[in-house]
């Protein structure tokens, strides 16, 4: 008889909340919404990578963190990595089509902090003002 | 004359790029997607709060990161404070028009992360099957 339990299979069974503590689901957004998480599927949704090319895009990333990041992303179904059978070895990284739907909203995201930059400066500097007087 | 730099000035300049390590859209990002700056901002989505209010609605946070993460989002513009002058002292926390937009777009990650969890369960199954084989 198979009896594996999960550590998450208590919360399996409630509706999914990110704003519920023990949600599954905030690890799910975590893996997503990490610094290199989010680098990670924004680089790959424009197109697949290896992993030397990719850690040059994803500007200060280190080798191990960049693996870690990967084989995150990978598990939970967003990432496939296809290693071909060649000498010398090569591994491509690619979004699943589950990892591309991730991507877009979180390349919205992106986009959408990156153009508001200038707002959010303005903002600092009025809040370090107020401040200061 | 007035020649305060600020830390950021140099990378002011360049065009915001979150795959670009330094700049300044990364600290922004992660304001916005850190697990407690998620939940605050699409608790906000909904309607004003108060700390205590907020604490309880957000999961697990501890008061001392509620505050930090309030202050981070007030100062990048996203969040207001609006403090009563009544007694007992009155604070209550709501979404600036900028805050909406970018709560919107975190709204959206979080419900697709929600609604496809049992995807995600379903490919860490597989990825963990074919790793014990």
């Amino acid at each position: 008889m198979d009896v594996r339990v999960s550590p998450e299979a208590g919360m399996r069974e409630l509706w999914p909340d990110v704003s519920r503590a023990g949600c599954p689901s905030r690890v799910v957004l975590e893996h997503v919404t990490s610094r290199w998480g989010v680098l990670v599927l924004i680089a790959l949704l424009g197109r697949s990578y290896r992993f030397s090319e990719l850690r040059r895009k994803v500007g200060g990333v280190s080798e191990k963190m960049l693996a870690q990041t990967l084989q995150a992303l990978e598990r939970d179904g967003f990432v496939h990595r296809d290693a071909k059978p060649v000498i010398p070895p090569r591994v491509d990284y690619s979004l699943t089509p589950m990892g591309h739907e991730v991507a877009g909203r979180v390349w919205e995201l992106t986009r959408w902090v990156e153009s508001s930059l200038d707002e959010v400066f303005e903002a600092r500097d009025a809040y370090d003002a107020a401040r200061e007087s």
